[in-house]
């Protein structure tokens, strides 16, 4: 068993992070906060909790501990995972990370860093390696993130695709759900009813988060993906599940069957084998209705860690392949793969 | 002052028709319907009002006609427009062009036959000469088709784009709304916090409408655009307005500012200055601020027939464009669309 | 085991219905519809799957029986579950019943019949023995009914009050999810961001209903409960799960710390000790957190079982008692009660 | 023309009142803010619009003022609008009436006070009268409050009824909608395809302003309405309209259509004659259909000024009446009677 330290955690990926680690069977959450009111409050008392998983038994009962380095040694946490928010990892995960602490974390700041691993478990876990050129900033510790929510659903649906097919071009459109903008995120009066085509940073991460994750890994560095990936992200008003409209150029031609199973198979996923609790049985699925998938009735799937393919069709003008996926953007977007990585971490004793 | 039958009179789109069409300074309408136990009735009691427009005082007052030839003749009906669903209005409309009746009509069926005119006004009025080849037919009268309501929408915002700088591929993700299902067309159950990322037939109509109305008309036949449409349609939970987001690849590299400017300089026009009373003073309005369109605030624009742009953006690695389009589905999209085309007729003396 | 044929098995009640039957410990459920061209498909291909549970594995695989009296006993169905729409069971109903067949039934025919036991478990299974006034009918079988969605919500809320403190007087308004209105009931253009401020019959049910279930079984007759329920019933956006704001006008003074304990203790629930499969652990559940209970966050309580309850308070200046209750609408409202009646009927040797 | 001032003229609230203010014709608004920030930005950079209403033409030019009292001498204002938070008007209002300026206030501190009138013109018009008394506060000014927005809605339908028939008790149940909350007060996580059954506070506004604004001005002091009302106050997901479940206990036997007169022709309306520009035609709209009013279809009656009520009836076992009540939260409820309010102040020779 690990401890490890949740920084952020009353807030929505919080609050999946500490549903994902209360009796996971290797590590054992400490919930950190950095709002002072909260230190010493229960857990169940401090958090206002809305996602749609109900609250374990018992962990409402765990106390809310103090951020601090010294707090965090005499916790004698064996690790830390990061919900903060960017400005604040900014400071606090480098800081961290010189003391000596290993930190996973889903904060968008120095995701495209080179010499720090963007990790989607099944599709680039071998990056971890580049963990070893933390060592010239002089740390003790180390840092690791995991993608973008919206990068993490596509990285998985396109990794099959470029291993068969090879990726020439892609545009992507997505349908993002109001979780995705945290608690405080997003007034319901903005988008009751509505659409808002626009994420603030979101296009960029995407593009570039998706090069860097299906890059290689040579000698040190990430080799970027030779393909570009335009994206076009927007706001709607689901609850929880990202929808992404995808359109594939592939280099090879490729039939819709084809493509369905590749995805399916998923050739070289990199974590086959490891047995990590986490990982879904399936990371990918396939599934042949027509008006699928749909986010109130499949985001659950694999617990929120597979995500979900349908419509795989090719455009009879350009042979394009277009299909349609979907992922839970606080499991597998987020706290899920954390977690996912943290296992993996420890499997190759990292940590 | 012209009378026109109005077909489904009591639908959705025939809601909006009704609304159009009462105190009209050309049309005076006639409420039609084939369910006939609604025959004689009021239309205020027949029609289950749900649009978001109030119904107008008096127009409640007027009493449902039943269908028949013989009927339309007695009522002393100038033409008809059509709001029927398409299973009915494959038999119906070409029966009444034979009989000597011009037909305006909304539904899909015959789009795509060479002789039948696709209409979205701004873009393609010339197209009306089309009228000339339904001859053969051994009609008196004749049809006239609107877009399918995606495409109505994006045409608009191609056309000036064609115009100034050529298109090579376009790729169109729709977030459609729910009242673009019809009344009947959508369960409450399937849609609530929902994405439904398909609508049975939408991608074929936008794909070929697409072509046929950016094409040429040459000699007697539309030759179509040169150019491919890829379309994914999805549903999301919204009332009214479908937003687009599109990407497009044009033949001459093109700035955002120089998309923003032919949009909303519409060069090319087919319709300005032939005050039709139902044109919008500004067909594509281009809005500044990062975060619209949006189907909420925007899609009253001009009365429901103006299309707003947002986000126009260039893909940093490709070059490729990128833009947000929003239009009315059941005014720009539907009903609106065809009284423009009908003030067109007029205005050429047609009807 | 005992086999039991589900009428109108695809319906939305009728999903609930076949996911709580299959594998079910005592049960063992024959999918049967009234629509000819479903008879023979899978039930998987056959149903338009709209719950927010997973349909089971295997479920999909059942072959879709067609009705008919001969068709159930070459089925060897020990009894009938019915979620057949009021009309149709009117007539469908007692015909089985005259021929041998134990009905259980969710329509709302027959609800207020005197010799027909309308049960909500917990609250008044001791009715079942009106069954024994059935004979008089003819019938070889009998038939069954639980009661409406809101009323059995309403009815378990009500039962601890009345029992120790006595009730004089019951104003209730609901707030009822679309759910409740069947998967074609309710058209989505016409609730999306809206309220109706009706739902046909609804008033008169919770009325008449509230008052039999809460009766007294006397001399195989129910001496109606002696207060009135007015209601006021509603429909508004929400998925799944009624919510109901009840004013309690008390016989005995109550304040509202000894209502919070009448209905956590639930006095005189009538299946304690029975092991009923379905039976919720906690038939009420009341929260102490000021906005609770909110349908999306409490309808799974006790697999929909359970009822709960918050906002338990007294108004000032009248005394009266007021609180808020929520209940899965198709579970604990519908098909849940429909199967804890069969639980209750096999345990008391009917079937 | 008077000049006014508008606290909090970038809230949601605040959008409404510059939207009725602007091109007023006895009024001209100036956009007042507290946030620093905002100093002289132009209103329409400044504010995030996000009413139903298109911000008007020449609104959006206006220059954001600080808030002071010498700049709002400076700025030669008449009076003063508020929309400020309770918390900080609780300190700005009074301070505003001791310099001499008459205020006109939508936040809720203060409202029980014995020398603040209470206002919602049509029904109380003549409790301004109170404002002698607000001498002995040594106010060269004075303040004016209106209801809360639920309170609003009410009295105007409970005062018909009152004048009629009497009223000895009243349970109403709201369903509130989301842009009551503000434009930042509830988030969009909380709400989606959800109920909240609390809000803070609102229910001893209800029946401690309903008492007061019912209640008779006798020597300088209000008698309260010697009715109670007991409230439970809801939050759903609606943007716009209030829905009031209503039940009423009349002191002389009503039948629904008697009910239905009173409140159509709304005897003692206290500013008939008045001809104030904010005045509905109509204050209370009756609406025969069954399923009316409905927030989506009617709150927009009368610009957003007009009461709908519908589905007035009997409860047959206790003759209570029963009807539904709808009004615009941020108009009626807020805004819009505080302009009314001005206007009667205005024509009364108070300002």
């Amino acid at each position: 068993m690990r401890r490890v330290a949740v920084l952020g955690s009353t807030g929505l990926v919080g609050q999946r992070f500490m549903a994902m680690l209360w009796k996971h069977p290797w590590f054992e959450p400490v919930p950190v906060t950095l709002s002072p009111e909260k230190v010493g409050r229960r857990y169940g008392q401090a958090v206002d909790w809305v996602i749609d998983w109900a609250m374990p038994d018992g962990l409402g009962e765990l106390a809310l501990e103090a951020f601090g380095l010294s707090t965090l040694m005499e916790l004698g946490v064996d690790f830390v995972i990061s919900a903060l928010p960017s400005s604040v990892a900014t400071e606090v995960e480098p800081a961290l990370a010189k003391e000596g602490f290993a930190v996973v974390s889903n904060a968008s700041s120095m995701r495209l860093e080179p010499d720090i691993p963007l990790i989607n478990p099944e599709v680039n876990a071998s990056h971890i390696d580049l963990l070893k050129e933390q060592a010239r900033r002089g740390w003790r510790g180390f840092i690791v993130k995991v993608p973008n929510c919206t990068t993490s659903i596509l990285t998985l649906t396109l990794k099959p695709i470029q291993d068969v097919f090879g990726i020439e071009l892609v545009a992507v459109t997505s349908m993002q759900a109001i979780s995705g903008a945290g608690y405080h995120g997003l007034p319901a009066v903005k988008i009751a009813g509505n659409v808002i085509p626009y994420i603030k940073g979101e296009e960029d991460k995407v593009r570039e988060e998706t090069k860097k994750i299906l890059g290689t890994l040579v000698e040190g560095r990430v080799r970027k993906a030779g393909f570009s990936v335009m994206a076009s992200t927007n706001r709607v008003p689901v609850l929880d599940g990202h929808t992404l409209s995808v359109f594939v150029k592939t280099v090879r031609p490729a039939e819709p069957e084809d493509i369905a199973t590749a995805l399916r198979e998923f050739p070289n996923n990199e974590i086959v084998g490891m047995n990590l609790p986490t990982a879904p049985r399936v990371p990918v699925k396939v599934l042949d209705a027509v008006d699928r998938p749909q986010p109130r009735l499949d985001v659950g799937a694999g617990n929120g860690m597979t995500v979900t393919v349908g419509r795989v069709r090719r455009d009879p003008d350009t042979g394009w392949v277009k299909y349609v996926a979907l992922g839970h953007n606080t499991v597998r977007g987020a706290a899920g793969n954390a977690v996912l990585v943290s296992e993996l971490l420890l499997r190759k004793g990292l940590i």
